[in-house]
């Protein structure tokens, strides 16, 4: 099956381009020939990264990423390519951070920390505090404010590195990061480290977004991600030596809202074009590498998607629209304002999928879906197995497609290989060198893939009359 | 069921050392937990790729290798660490090769090449000639002796990139390698100059082996390998020109065989002592990065397998070995004498597993053994499941566990995720910073639960009385 010699590739192109005859096989194996040979990915994403770069909400280079893709989505041929206004945060990191541990008076370790998105600054001339550690929230509690009062609270609960989703990992630790400074500010704390939510022991600090909810802004305490290295040896200077202070300084801040664009492309639909299926990803990105993996990697692939289906000759029954979310890191603006726009006009989304777990081999999609559904993504099994596609669950799928649910449509979420994400996630190593351009184009070829497949068999519950199968 | 709450896993644990209540799920799952929290995998390939490095046969790293490998396993508190000795070819890189096109007199551009291993020197001062591109053996056989004598045959077939299994691309080419002097010879090239078997564009010379068969010394000719980069470049100028020259210059030489070594490590069966299962890897490798995914991964994963089945309490019925082959790369000389001298003492091998395919996240296994045996490791699918291991396929298992090929026994090769593999391949960039430490360990972990699960169920065929299923 998966040795394509030449006559049998010139017989199955023959079949393929007299429109009708084609199986799914075929033309499951022409989207993937297609993105492998003759993908636009790979050369989108070294543009996205090299010649823009990090692309943080409300940044000039989100702008010029917002320009950019609408240029070349303009030139694809698409039936219609525009941008939707939405207000999104704009936070700033300044200066670059500085750290040290002080084991006692004039005794300093310089450490790698990054202040968290959306974290206040700390004092200008910075923050020394004593260090009181714990794993999570209700080992907190147990000190309470006698222990905690006008110090620093020190997050150190590593990922799992037993669990084989990284993203599970992930999920078991992240709300140090998001919530620790609403947690440790009830207890008096004055700052908030937490170690770098990274599988690996490295130097390197991955910020990501934070949370104050509803703290008085006297109340809000500045907060930074330390490097997993870093993160060891407080927690061994600390154990040493409870005494050992910790001081920061970071001058970031939070900026009135501005103006910036979802960007979206559509190939109108031959038959429903009122039922939309969309594929995505976003354009935001923190600013500590250049986002290619975070969602560089989606952005490109979805991009592809519409792409691969008119070099392929598919004719979408429904309409396809590739939708670049402005915003997923520090807001979900952008798939707030798609969803309430969609809602307003009345359009009926069967159908969405995003791309926003690294641009690895794919290894195939998590569902949020009726059953029926689910079973008629799992009867397309055998037509992913050649190109290694196994994995079908039912889950989550992803945050700017989720605002779109309804009781019937189907959500989806691109699942690559998961083993390396956290390596590059949020920090300096988010780079386009960390990606490789075959497993970038797999998924833009899974993608494609799944459709495919949609448009032509329609979303069962909603539509039972178009199922032919 | 892949989230470890403290409290499962503290009951399972229990449950564990409880001997004879374990369940293969509770067993597999300690595996894997082991090698990802506890691994060795990962240090023993540092110290293998950095303070050792390229380990070409007969070379001092190799024997480096040899000795640290089995100091080792020496600590590892096995039944039994052996040397078995082995002669293996020894050929010399010499000095760096260097090379350029001619597009006219005085004109040249250098390009990126490195001799083919086995090759011959060129004259002292180097070898000038035209250039004839051909992309396989029947094109060369059309254009002739009158075409091609006193010219050097550049073989320009690239790797076909729209296959999934990079391994099947590398098999459509590597003839080109491999055989390309012996077929240029015969019409009378004085020189081979080979696409380096890579599916990236880049700078980088691939070597790897070729053969002259039973040419006379005086019809052998250079060869080597040039980057991807400059093949095209080459491709290009030659249609621009077709007078245009390439030069090269390398002092490669086959010395005479030196003696080296298979390493060996054992545990013995508490019921089937004679009865012997492996698990290996090669210690061999190219010279020009320091061998990280090609083979040192295998090694190294191999190695932890005996590691981990102590770690975690199983006391295999049947015989374990880790066996690291000498000389896989240019005369598989180490696989072919381990096969000997099990046959001489009429040792039986009911299993043998290699890993060279790199370091890369695991997808499943290939099989060479009965439809027996392949029923059986299709109904141990839903243990791996948790762990995305799902590609079993019958196939190929590994060239230095091939000659151990019985009627019944069961050789089984490591299936890694291949996308990547290539751009490393015997290759500068095969270097300890392109090997992800989680998936090394998931391989290792992967294999120890094949290992686990053959040991202690048997392969059917022979012994169906021993099959407790």
């Amino acid at each position: 099956m998966r040795i394509l010699k030449s006559a049998i590739l010139l017989f199955s192109l023959l079949l393929f381009f007299n429109a009708g005859s084609q199986t799914d096989e075929n033309v499951i194996k022409e989207i993937y020939k297609q993105s492998l040979t003759n993908g636009k990915s790979y050369d989108w994403l070294n543009y996205l990264s090299n010649q823009i770069g990090g692309r943080l909400s409300g940044s000039l280079n989100a702008e010029k990423a917002v320009a950019y893709t609408k240029e070349e989505l303009d030139k694809l041929g698409l039936d219609k390519v525009w941008l939707q206004p939405v207000m999104v945060p704009k936070w700033v990191r300044g200066f670059k951070e500085y750290a040290f541990i002080e084991s006692e008076k004039g005794k300093t370790t310089t450490v790698n920390i990054c202040a968290l998105g959306g974290s206040v600054a700390t004092p200008a001339l910075g923050l020394k505090a004593h260090v009181v550690e714990v794993k999570n929230f209700e080992e907190l509690e147990t000190l309470g404010k006698e222990n905690v009062e006008g110090k620093i609270v020190f997050f150190n609960r590593p990922m799992q590195a037993d669990l084989i989703s990284t993203f599970q990992a992930y999920g078991g630790c992240v709300n140090q990061r998001y919530k620790g400074a609403v947690e440790a500010s009830k207890y008096g704390a004055v700052g908030v480290i937490v170690r770098s939510m990274n599988l690996r022991l490295d130097d390197l600090p991955h910020t990501g977004s934070m949370t104050y909810d509803d703290l008085p802004v006297s109340k809000r305490i500045p907060s930074a991600a330390i490097s997993t290295n870093d993160a060891d040896l407080l927690s061994t200077m600390l154990k040493l030596n409870k005494s050992t202070k910790f001081y920061f300084k970071q001058n970031c801040k939070q900026l009135k809202d501005v103006l910036s664009y979802n960007v979206i492309g559509q190939i109108t639909g031959s038959e429903f074009p009122n039922e939309y299926m969309i594929v995505g990803g976003h354009l935001d990105s923190w600013d500590l590498g250049d986002g290619s993996h975070d969602d560089g990697a989606g952005v490109v692939q979805s991009m592809d998607v519409l792409r691969l289906l008119k070099e392929t000759g598919i004719k979408p029954k429904r309409s396809i629209r590739v939708v670049l979310f402005m915003n997923e890191e520090n807001g979900l603006r952008g798939g707030k304002k798609y969803a309430e726009v969609a809602k307003q006009k009345g359009e009926n989304h069967v159908f969405a999928l995003e791309s926003d777990a690294g641009g690895f081999t794919s290894r195939g999609f998590s569902f949020d879906c009726s059953d029926a559904s689910f079973n008629q993504v799992l009867s397309w099994q055998p037509l992913f197995k050649p190109y290694l596609i196994h994995y079908f669950e039912k889950g989550g799928s992803g945050a700017d497609v989720g605002p779109l649910k309804t009781n019937t449509n189907v959500l989806a979420g691109l699942r690559p290989d998961s083993q390396r994400y956290f390596d590059h996630h949020h920090a300096s190593s988010d780079t386009f060198d960390a990606v490789n351009k075959r497993e970038l184009e797999l998924g833009a070829a899974t993608m494609t893939a799944l459709v495919y497949l949609f448009d032509k068999y329609g979303v069962p519950v909603t539509k039972k009359s178009q199922l032919k199968k």
